[in-house]
């Protein structure tokens, strides 16, 4: 009497979880595995700390003591010792020690990759139907887990500085005449380097998005998640201070907004999953309640690898070396952007401060998605695959940019990068010419 | 305009994970840390590999390729490369090579712990009000999931020989008579040595609680989710095959009911967060899509060197050491129980053949729970904490049986285990005395 396959249905959490785009793009990646990539999201290989990592998980692992806590079960958000050693880097970071010493061990959190941290404070804030405010563009596996839960994902105008203040005023505003500002739980930033489009938020412009987050918080705490995945990918311009610094709420005790997500994968090694998160103090336990049932703890001998790397400060050696490293690349790619595409009317794109990605815009007429003439035009004829614009747009959104492209230097040495420009600049090229 | 804190509302979803066993237990962990603790579910530090984990992660870090496929990210489920060094572990612990083989390597997915991997399979197959049948008792940590969703738990009579197929025939029945049949997606049965009471379901139950469940599958699969966590900690006695070798869905390509979910926490190190399991083909995508919005991937430094010890066999000397010396206290605890608790009427206990805990019972008008006399007295005067054997009830069972403790020997060596018998004795006592 058993059934067939057929007959099983997913869950309604599952369901949602489908057709995300990170999906597609995966299946792409194995499908087109002949092409170059300047899609691939991943990090320089070349630039992978091996040769620390090994000296460091020896030096963990031949004291009994500490190679004991590394491989033995700890606490769901990491054990204090390690903590205290990411709030100190924090405190680095920050270049401003006392504010960030403040801040209870408690309200520090470690995760596999910051990914999980996104994952578990959607899951604690949003119910269905509820509001996310996002960049347009942003990052789309966030796109994935908003639509997981089943969240309205509402674009705010972004330019060259981030995201506009006074246009997410607006759409707060307009929200609310609708009756529904209490279903806003959340406005997400990636603000340094973004991921797709290289945007920082300009220095005036961090205050004034938690200011607007702020000012609309009328019955209940709206948060805003400063995401700084490329915070340290850096490589010109003076270095911006967090959109959480501005947070007064850490100082004075007063309501917190900022939740503020970190990661080791792109400064030091995305294979460990190591991310780190400061949280409001109420948003603590609906977390930890969260993951403790998912996992109750990510990797404890990851946890401390990076926190003995931070310690003896070998983490900073590494990261001035991966900046020299990334710029060069970087260089590569808009040279090559200039070399091969700036004979193409219409095409533009932009040189990014930092980050792994040039965000390039085609005429309007030229579609570049999965389904796309150029998509299939590059992958099938010219070998070269890139991320198409659009998925880093809400997929509810119907009036959607589909003229873009999220290139990667990330993975490529620079004469990759070049021939893979020089790929995608014939791709374009063909497509214009056949309209 | 800022508001305070306490107008935050968690999410339904959040709202369901609060008050978990597990948050509770943690909580009393910390502020009874004066106590010698038998609740402890860590496992013994003294047998951690710390001298072979080193070694391993030298050996894979110092060769430049494998150590950036370490480091660097990769696809959710683990590599191909790792998955098939896993398939031949499971292929050697099953003891059927072509079986085993036969199983594609994207049926194979590996999680931070088996944790994980009893959360996303959980959330993939369940809505809110769907139905799972337990053991009875069963691992507190799984209700804690079950309740995260909504999940009705429903206990099913469990004796010395694991839960009784007739049993469970009877409670579909049940439920089928209900109309809500269609409501069952999974029956939850910790097979080996199982958490709390150190219970294996019997040779002769395994087909069976497989063909009852197949049976009840009428218009769509109910899975019986085989959580083998302590598979490996095998001290007397025959070693039983699998529920997961009776599922002949795996060889004919019919229906396959069984998710086998395996870990290194136990028979290896918990630490580096390594859980392994078999899905079925229709929930590989569901439990991926979940997976990718949530982490798109586990530690792949601490899946590789688990593969690595597998692949020289390592693994298999560390495990029978590691056999050895939780033998002698299990022995250590048994022997204590005898010593100490022989003399009191009404007190049983069981010996396991395997895992890490006795199950002990007293007297039924002693309940043993968080706010008994028994705990407060245990944990104040006595100074000695165990795990409340309610807690491994579905919390919604009113009938639940209040007087059992599950007695971990995992952490302490065999003088403390020893000495927490003897304190836990002496509470005992104190508090029967009083009555
Ligand atoms: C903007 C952004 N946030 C978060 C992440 C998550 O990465 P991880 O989980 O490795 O920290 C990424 C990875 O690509 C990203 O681009
Ligand atoms: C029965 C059972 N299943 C699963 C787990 C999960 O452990 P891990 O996530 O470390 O594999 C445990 C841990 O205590 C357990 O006792």
């Amino acid at each position: 009497m058993s059934t067939t396959a057929s007959a099983f249905t997913p869950s309604v959490s599952a369901q949602r979880a489908d057709g995300q785009a990170i999906g597609y793009l995966m299946q792409q990646g194995i499908e087109n595995a002949d092409c170059l990539s300047l899609a691939a999201g991943f990090v320089d290989p070349e630039t992978l700390p091996t040769a620390l990592v090994d000296k460091t998980a020896s030096r963990l692992l031949s004291d009994s003591e500490t190679g004991k806590l590394a491989l033995q079960y700890g606490t769901t958000g990491g054990s204090d010792r390690v903590r205290a050693v990411f709030r100190d880097y924090l405190a680095r970071l920050e270049g401003d020690e006392d504010r960030v010493h403040n801040v209870p061990l408690d309200q520090i959190m470690l995760t596999t990759g910051s990914q999980q941290l996104l994952a578990l404070l959607t899951e604690a804030i949003f119910n269905e139907g509820d509001i996310c405010l996002v960049a347009a563009p942003t990052y789309f596996v966030y796109l994935g887990v908003l639509d997981g839960v089943g969240a309205q994902v509402i674009p705010v105008k972004t330019d060259d500085n981030g995201m506009c203040p006074d246009a997410l005023d607006a759409e707060l505003r307009r929200i609310d005449e609708l009756g529904q500002l209490h279903k806003v739980k959340l406005v997400y930033v990636v603000s340094y380097h973004d991921n797709p489009a290289g945007i920082s938020v300009s220095n005036d412009r961090r205050p004034k998005l938690l200011e607007v987050t702020k000012r609309w918080s009328q019955d209940h705490p709206i948060y805003l998640l400063e995401d700084a995945a490329y915070r340290e990918l850096h490589y010109d311009g003076e270095e911006l201070p967090s959109i959480w610094s501005f947070d007064t709420g850490y100082d004075s005790g007063d309501q917190q907004h900022v939740v503020l997500s970190q990661t080791f994968s792109k400064s030091f090694s995305p294979g460990l999953r190591v991310g780190l998160s400061v949280l409001p103090p109420e948003l603590v336990k609906p977390i930890s309640d969260l993951k403790g049932n998912q996992d109750f703890g990510s990797g404890h001998l990851s946890q401390n690898i990076v926190a003995e790397v931070l310690r003896t400060g070998e983490y900073w050696d590494h990261l001035a070396g991966l900046r020299t490293s990334y710029r060069a690349k970087r260089d590569a790619m808009v040279a090559a952007a200039e070399e091969f595409f700036s004979g193409i009317d219409g095409v533009t794109w932009r040189t990014p401060a930092g980050g792994l990605y040039v965000w390039m815009s085609l005429p309007e007429h030229i579609p570049t998605g999965f389904d796309s003439p150029l998509f299939a035009r590059a992958t099938e004829v010219d070998k070269v695959m890139y991320v198409p614009g659009e998925l880093c747009y809400p997929s509810g959104w119907e009036d959607r940019p589909r003229h873009q492209m999220r290139l990667s230097y990330g993975v490529l040495a620079a004469a990759g990068i070049r021939e893979g420009m020089r790929r995608l600049a014939s791709a374009v090229r063909a497509v214009i010419d056949s309209k």
